[in-house]
Order: C-alpha cells, then sequence, then structure tokens
C-alpha cells in the first residue's frame, strides 16, 4: 500500500503516461475513462488497476528517465545520455546548490530537483515567461518544485546566488556570461555548457582561455541501441546521431590536472 | 572555512589526488611533505595550500567523478559514462534502496551511495572477500560507508532484502539469478546489468524471455572527446572503444510499452 | 562532345536520375518528355539538355556512388561505406577474377565489375532466379554486364572457377560453404563476408577456427554525416547505425601477422 | 608458377612484408639471409619458401590494403577505411584520369594509382621535394610509377592537365585552390578534400558557397573492430577515434539533388 504525496505512474493500455502526487480523494480522469487514486493507493506499483470503463492501467514507480521521457516540451530538451553524465560530472548530489540557464522546458531541471533533495536547491533562469511557466508546470507535476527556484530573467547582469556548488549553461552564447560565473560559483567549483555546433564549441573554448578556467574538456555521449533479439542481437537500424556537445571545466584551481585521459587510463588499466 | 567532516580533495603539483574527511588535527603525510588539515579548512575550497616542504596543494570540494576517477582498483571499474545513464535509467534518488552485485572495487557502489544520501541503503554483494574489503576501504576514505551494507557471499540463493527500488548486476553469469529478482525487487522496479560480451547479451536477453521482465532494453554508452583547442577542433586520435553493454528492463509490469524510440522520438520532435 | 557507347546520367529537375549507354539515335522517354541522346551527346559532362517539353535535364558522367544509388532493389543492398573498404581489402584491381555469392540486387556486383576493368571477371552466385534477373538487367543498364557472369545456382557443391584471386560470401549460413572455398581460391588469397548479426559473426568465426584462415578480422564502418553549414558545423540529428559487420580473412598462409592494428598503428605514428 | 613481372608479398617468419616486382634472376637480401626469387616464382602464392639461412618465408599475392600499410612514411597517411570511400565517391575506375595535392607519403597515390590501371593516369602535386621523392619511391617499389606523374610543385597557379575525372585535395588550406579547378575537372565532375579541424571544414565550406559546387557533403569514416573470439566477441577496448572529415561535391551541376540522404533511405527501404 503506498502513502498520499508518493510520486506514481499510471500507464494506460495504450502506453500513455500519467503522472500523479498521490491524494486519495481524487479521481483522475484519463483518455479511458475515471480511475480512483485511492484504489491505486491500494493496490500499490507494479498492480493493475481499472477505470470506471473496465480499462486495466498499470501502477509503476516512475524513474527519473520516466520523468525526462514526460516532459511536456516546447523546446529540445536535454537527453537522459548526456543529463546522466552531467550529472556525473558537475557532482550533484543530495544537499548540492547549483545554477542553469536557460530551463527551457526542464528537462534538465527535472534531473537536477531530483538530484539535490529536499535539502538542496536549484537555481533556474529562464528569460522566456512562456518557458518559465512550462518549466514550473512540468515540475509542479512530479512535485519537485519546492526544490526549483525559477528565475524568469535573463543573465545579462549575472546570477543572483553565490558560493553554489555546480553550475551549467545551456544557452546560445555561453560565452557572453563567463565573467559572472566567479561571483555565484565556489572557487575550483565545475562548470558546464553544451552546445550544439562545432562553431560555438571554438567560440567558447576561445573565450575561456581568458578566463580563469582549468580542465577544460569537450566530448559527445553517443547512445547505441540494439535490438533485444537473443538469437539476432544487432544495433538498431538508425541512432540518434547528435545532440549536442558537452564542455566541462573547472572555475580557477590551475593545479589540477586535465581529466581528459581517465577513460583511456581505465582502458589500458583493465588490460592488465 | 570549511567545516569538519566535510570531504577534500588535495590536488598536488603531479596531480596526485588526496581524499580526506575534514578533521582539523590531522597532519597529512604526502609526497611532498606534510600538510595540517587545519590550514586546509581555513583556506577553503579553490584555495591552495603549501606543504612544510613549500609545496603547492590545491584543495577542492570533489565531483562523483573526482570520487570515481580515484577508487583504488584491482578490477575492472564501471566508467562514468555508464554510471551515469545507469543512475538515470534505475531512478536512483535520495532515499533510494538499491542492491548490486557484485561491488568489484566499487565504483558504482560509490556513485549509488553518492546518490542515495542519508536515508537511502545500498546493499552490495560481493563473493570474493578481497574485493569486498577494497570496496569497504574505498568507500570509508570518502565517508560514505554508512550508505552501504556491503554483503560479502555470493548471490546463488538470492538477496536478503525486499522490496528495493532498484537492482543492478554486474557478474558474468546473469542469468542465473534471474530467478532471485522478484523476491527482492518491487514490483515493476527496474533493473539493470552490464555485460561485456555479445555472446553474454544474447544468455541474459534469452534467459529474460522466460522471466516476468518488461521493457528489455540493450545499448552502449560510447564517449568521445575532442582536443579543447579552439581554433584546431578536432576528435582525440584514439578513444575507448568499449567498456560493456548496458541492457535494462522492468520487473513484470506488461503494460509498459518499451523505451527504445525515446531518443530518436525526441530527435525528430527537435525538428519540428 | 561525348562519344557512342559512353555512360551517361541524366538528372530530371526533380532529381530523377537516368542511365544510359549513349547511342546517339535513341530518344529518351522521360517522365518530362522525350530527350534526344544525340543532343547529349553533342552537348557533354556539364550540361544542360532539354526536352520536347522543355524541361531541363543535368549531363554527368557518373561515379560507381552514383550507380549504387540508383540500383533497382528487390533487397537489402550492400552499401558504399562498406563496398569501398571491401574493395580494398580484397584487392580488386583492374583484371582481377572474383567469386561472389549472392549478388541479391547488385549493389556489390555493380563495383566489383566497375573495377576489374575488361580484362578481369565477376563470378557472381545467385540462387534466386529472380534476383540473377534483377541483377543482370541492373548490370546491363549501365554496361557492365560483360564482365560479369551470374550463374543462378547455390553454392551447395561449391563455385566453379578455379584459381580466382578474391572471394566474396554474403549469404546467412557463409559456414556452410567454408570448405568450397581452398578449391576457388589462390592460396593465401583474401575472404570476405557480411553479416548482419552477432550471433552469426559468432557462428562463422567458431567455423573458422577449424578451417585453412589466417589474418582474421571483424569490424563495422560507420559513416557520420555533418550538414554542411559553414557557421553551424553539426553532425546530422539521425544516422544509420547498422548495415552489417564484415570479416575478413585470408587462405592459409599461417606466416602472415594479424592486420588488426594497423590503424592503431597508423595513429600512433601520426602522432610522432 | 608466376610470371615475371608480377608483384609478390614475402612475409618474414616475424611479419616483416617485402614487396617485390618478380625477376627470376634476382636474389633477395632480408634479415633472415638470401632467397631465390626463381624459387618464388616456381612456388607461387600461398608457399613457403625458404632463405639460405632455413628461414620460412610465405608467398603471398599483396591486396591494395597490403600495400598501403606498407607504405614508407613521413608524414600522417590517408587511411584505407579513407580510401575507400574516397574511391568510391570519386568515381576512380580503369581509365580514370585524376588529379591529387599533396601527395605526401603517397598512401592514397598508391590507390588511384592501383585502380586507374593501365589507360588511367594520376597527376599528384606535390610541393615538398622529399616527399616527392619518398611517394615516387613507394610507387616504384611495387611497380605502379608508370601510372603516376608526380609533379614536384606547389598549386598556387593552378593544375596543369585539364578535363580530369576527379580531383582530390589533402592540402591544409583547399580553400585557397578553388578557382582553380574549373579549368581541369570535367563539368560536373567529383572533388574531395580531407581535413583534420573542424574550423578548417567550415572555412572550407565557406568558400565553396562562393563556387561554382553542388551537392556538397561532410562526414567521417570511423571502422570499429572487434575481437574475433567467437565466444567472447566484443569490440576491442580502444580504437582510431578520427584521421579527418571528408568533404565531397561536384562542381557545377545545380540540377543534381543532394545524395546525403542516401544511405538513410536505403535504411528505410530495407525495413520494407
Amino acid at each position: 500500500m503506498l502513502e498520499p504525496g508518493q510520486l506514481v505512474m499510471l500507464v494506460s493500455p495504450k502506453g500513455k503516461r500519467y503522472f500523479r502526487i498521490l491524494n486519495p480523494e481524487e479521481i483522475l480522469n484519463t483518455n479511458d475513462g475515471q480511475l480512483q487514486m485511492q484504489k491505486v493507493m491500494h493496490r500499490g506499483f507494479g498492480s493493475t488497476v481499472y477505470t470506471h470503463l473496465d480499462r486495466e492501467y498499470t501502477v509503476l514507480k516512475p524513474t527519473l528517465y520516466d520523468l525526462i521521457k514526460s516532459v511536456k516540451r516546447r523546446t529540445q530538451i536535454i537527453y537522459p545520455k548526456d543529463i546522466g553524465y552531467i550529472i556525473v560530472k558537475l557532482g550533484i548530489a543530495p544537499g548540492t546548490r547549483v545554477v542553469e540557464a536557460g530551463c527551457g522546458s526542464g528537462a534538465l531541471t527535472t534531473a537536477l530537483a531530483w538530484f539535490v533533495g529536499d535539502r538542496g536547491m536549484v537555481y533556474s533562469f529562464e528569460r522566456r515567461e512562456d518557458f518559465a511557466s512550462l518549466c514550473r508546470e512540468n515540475l509542479e507535476k512530479i512535485g519537485l518544485q519546492s526544490r526549483v527556484e525559477i528565475i524568469n530573467s535573463d543573465i545579462e547582469h549575472g546570477f543572483g546566488p553565490e558560493n553554489v556548488d555546480a553550475l551549467f549553461l545551456d544557452v546560445r552564447t555561453p560565452w557572453d556570461y563567463l565573467d559572472h560565473i566567479p561571483r555565484t560559483l565556489i572557487p575550483g567549483g565545475p562548470v558546464g555548457f553544451l552546445l550544439p555546433t562545432t562553431n560555438q564549441v571554438s567560440s567558447l573554448l576561445s573565450a575561456m582561455e581568458n578566463g580563469p578556467f582549468s580542465s577544460v574538456e569537450v566530448l559527445e555521449i553517443i547512445v547505441r541501441r540494439y535490438k533485444p533479439v537473443p538469437e539476432r542481437l544487432r544495433p538498431e537500424d538508425r541512432m540518434v546521431a547528435h545532440t549536442g556537445y558537452l564542455i566541462f571545466a573547472r572555475l580557477g584551481a590551475p593545479g589540477t590536472e586535465p581529466d581528459e585521459n581517465l577513460e583511456l587510463c581505465l582502458a589500458l588499466q583493465r588490460n592488465l
């Protein structure tokens, strides 16, 4: 039996997904008829519940991947493959305070809020009001809004919060805002960027050469999927070939050696 | 000024990294002479401190990536690129209870402990005593041992804990243990596997066809790094080509549609 | 001015391509009206000619890539990316005698015929009569039929020709035919295979361990395309992720060292 | 039994490769003692011959891959993976006349000479005298020198030959020479470029926008190798991640539709 306030994912016969914060008094209106949330609460995860039209819904505990997948979007979103790596590189943890700009539809915002927990805080800058609203709406639906301060403003004059643990910029011209970073990020803290074109990467790297950055890395994350057929295992015919380039650095801290060869070193080590 | 009990990373002039839980009374013996942790605490993140031989050390707040990089290893470890994706797919969050087997040197264990926070728990099975010790040692060094129960036992007869939120198997013959999963994982919960060869993937997929699994996915995560030179931007000459195949599924929950086309859909949407 | 017997490619306003062996007396019926081949011959490559309905056609000298692209197909074809590598690995040259099975729609057959020239010969086995006819038709359209002997037969009892320079098998169960190779291929000669699944690759490798093969290699060729926009250079959003695995070996010749590390060595050398 | 004038590859017990044009009177001095070429001629391909010190050499008919692998180099060379694709895109065939600049150590030159046959011609520009000599030496060793005219000159004032079928530039600033192409290449003819950095690709694309070019494509060819172990099939741990970007276009010929979607279309077709 589940508890009020818990987040559940309800999957329709056709695969449509509904996310709800459990309220035993709620009656959910679905495409397949009404669903009593009290039933959902009693049956629990993995169970099947029926609408008043006798349609079968599956009750699941959503993963972050499920949430990202269901972000209602009017912009391109950051992908799970990129989000996973960003989280690890930026050191996001329960309690982390992090700044991001812009929030767009809120896919990365959702992930940041997910990981910082109740004691952390995400400061999310978005200059377009419609995107800020969409992002807020997406967070409210899954109960993460209290972990995020959405600031509907551009970052021309900098970021408000100070001494945050990490910073991520998903904006078109991040080189315009590098100067604001030292006033916001802890010294030595990690900063990340996402940029779709090689020209933008060159512009950013060029600007970073003047700034107080070290351990600069540029990389792409590529997911290659396979058809899960045991006797005919093979990659999918087509794949997503590009979302964006990820750039990471540390603010200041010149003593830190570059991280870029870690994975090659690891590969060498495992051959020993 | 930092607080006692905080985790710090100290970087030597040559890039060697030391991780310490701050104790103002400790004197750290480095290759470059002694370092007073009280000084480190007073100077704070991003600062430079000097050993009694006047060698310069940088004080940093470590990210998870830093910790994984520094895991002392006697086995191949799971890479950051794979760890990030695993965390997102398994829905690891503050408070999550998760089972993994085996723990090896503890790279994934470190990441799981990092994200589950103080209220979560990682149950980590490892049948080899030397690896279990190594894993414990690695966790203690960074202060995460209280979040992990290392069980020095094989999983032939199953896992102890019940109703955990997620499960990950990094063992040679995971198909031998599928039957134990329903007794441990919440219904509909996410399960993941890492396997280095295509033959193992086929064997696992074959066994899963009999088991209560849905939404089966097989994929690889590939990182392609670039030389961060703005006026001569180009990929590195060589790269890590393979670590392992990741397999994900949900326990039961036949109503859930496969996730495999999410990223392709996202790509199509962004072209609109 | 072009000469009778030359191969030309005529491109319609909508990009439809017609391939013709020049005959000055021919009147080509296109979707856009009639085109006098005499005009085409007089105007020459790169020129524009007009149909009797005054529609503009471009006259081009086709490349092999153009021909492969226009192969009329009822089967999956081998891709240009794979064909280029196969040709180089098999040592196809003017004068080469080569066996392939099966020919399918004839994409690789076209390439082999293209490169062996007037003094070489392609022996192409295809057990399905409809595919053999299609392959023949595709070759005739571009004037390469005299370089290819299409044998409408399976290869259960072996290949007819002896002492050919190279051999390529694009069949579902190539391991069934390995025993026939030594009677057909010159000692030490190169042999290649294309297989879509990892299971087939394992089966083939397994069978080859018993046979007289050396220098066995398994690889994939991947093409990643970029949007050709100078100020926003970036990879295409989607790509072909898989066509098939290529396997190469040499018949006998145990003294030959494996080729597999050539490209890694080359990469190391260029860093010197 | 082989014929005088044929090209043979002799492989030493340690895998060292010697290439010789067969002359029955020659005595080859190897690291393992003297080898009578008359014996080589009599024994034929696939056979074993012995030096006067009784060391075993294998006699093989070399493939183009073997030749490229053995190019004596003082520059980075173009790789087989790139060469195969270039040949197919440029439409190189027996009889083709093609211009390349610069020739470097001559890897692509070797391939072009290999495919154009006795009736074709390769015009190879190289401004550095030492590279021109090296290239010539590499071609002579394998008997292809008569198919190549090496022009030890820069291309500042253009190329000499007219109406060649194809053109390839492997120079640092190809955009400086675009204006010379129409005087050399047949109208509508294919042109290719190899460039290592994204910045160069952007510069070239930018210059081509002014020039008479159509069907512009940018791509990379990636080879992923597998360990050929049937029961443990998996990719190699490390791979060559980058050699260069390939750019292709057609001179003029605005009516031609872009080729860039061929491979995606092919993938879609094979799913039918």
